[in-house]
């Protein structure tokens, strides 16, 4: 018991401790934050004086909705909105993978209870490929370092170095060139794209930041196919990693 | 390599044919939405006869970027915002869980720098904490199958039940009080707010109903700690379901 009593208090100590931080960090800029909107608010009554406070009301319900259902009031003609296939495609791979960004979600009680049971299959599903796809990876590495062993006499040597060579080949893979990308097509800044990687590929998936989903911008043909295989093979990584380290306890 | 291939098949067909029924079940409600968007957009032009497209859409941006920071422009005071000691500390519990709602994140550099390496830490120190107090709940029932079995004729029906009713017993702990509860306090129907339950626990989390966080409501007291301690048993509970199921292959 004691162990697992400490184990507790240092989890809510990291926490409360990342609360703390994040308040101060934060909480600054939301006092800016509600001072701009103030101001923002009395230039809006200003200029538009039609308004009142309750038309302000009144127009923001509407926004914040459409917002919500990914519509836009911008231009003469409305956004598809959201769910088209492609899309719908990648909300179901973020709902298995469990990023679930959010950005997304279904509204109809249909839509929520088939997302239920859609997620009761798909997650133990997704666990099982990408634990496979994750040990095809350690098995090629492994593979390589036998090779490698026959043909020099540093052995170990030669078998630490592959497993660094591949450990660093994935950093630059998965992290460094996603990274390098987002940044040219979302125009988003180096920080931002690299937060972005990282919050996808945890499975955190806050989904402030969502590739490939900005309305107002052309991607690419191969831009789609690229996001959903790194997304893929980065979790498969990822995988990879955890069972290697479990490969190594034991 | 053809198991790897037939299971990457199924994946896909299973990833594709959700996005499927998903465009299916929210594509409709999605050009109803549209249509209401434009009914909606007409009534606002007619009735704020200072305002035209461009006006329109100089008020969308500064309502949307203020909901996106948990303002609100509602009554002649904002609200404080998202980033209050207690929200930061649960949102700090959402990173390592990687449940990640996103109704709120960091959007200062500091912040989504921070963020990144407290997840870096803090998610591999929540597998560890959840593995372990989900073996000591396995280790109880354990127990109490041992103290059963001493005591009756009937041994292995005696240590089935004790599982089935463990089971259950989370089942209805961990799924159906909580629905209750949430169904109550936050006005949802019992559909969404299983669904929420569902998405939460999985650790999806889309963050499109978040409990504790309609600044409209007065929450009771004890309503933030059961839903912290719901959290994070339930998330022990499926570990402990998944531990069982490894126990039971092995």
């Amino acid at each position: 018991i004691p162990s697992i009593l400490l184990l507790g208090v240092i989890y809510m100590a990291y926490v409360l401790i990342g609360g703390l931080v994040f308040w101060n960090l934060e909480g600054d800029l939301g006092r800016k934050d509600i001072e701009l909107l103030l101001q923002s608010k009395n230039r809006l009554l200003k200029t538009y004086t039609c308004l009142n406070q309750e038309g302000l009301e009144d127009l923001a319900q509407v926004f914040i909705d459409a917002s919500k259902r990914g519509l836009s009031v911008k231009g003469n003609h409305t956004t598809d909105g959201f769910w088209k296939f492609t899309s719908s495609a990648v909300f179901a791979a973020t709902v298995v993978t469990t990023i679930g960004y959010g950005n997304m979600s279904p509204s109809s009680t249909a839509g929520q209870i088939f997302c239920v049971f859609f997620a009761l299959f798909g997650i133990p599903l997704n666990v099982v490929v990408l634990n496979r796809v994750g040990k095809y990876m350690l098995a090629i590495v492994k593979n390589i370092c036998t090779l490698l062993e026959g043909k020099t006499k540093h052995k170990k040597c030669a078998c630490v170095s592959v497993h660094l060579v591949s450990y660093l080949s994935g950093v630059v893979l998965f992290f460094l060139v996603p990274m390098t990308v987002f940044q040219q097509q979302e125009g988003w800044s180096y920080s931002q794209a690299i937060y972005y990687c990282f919050i996808t590929l945890s499975t955190v998936g806050f989904g402030d930041f969502v590739a490939d989903n900005n309305p107002d911008k052309v991607y690419p043909e191969w831009y789609s196919v690229l996001m959903t295989s790194w997304i893929f093979f980065g979790l498969a990584w990822l995988s990879l990693l955890i069972n290697h380290s479990i490969d190594l306890l034991e």
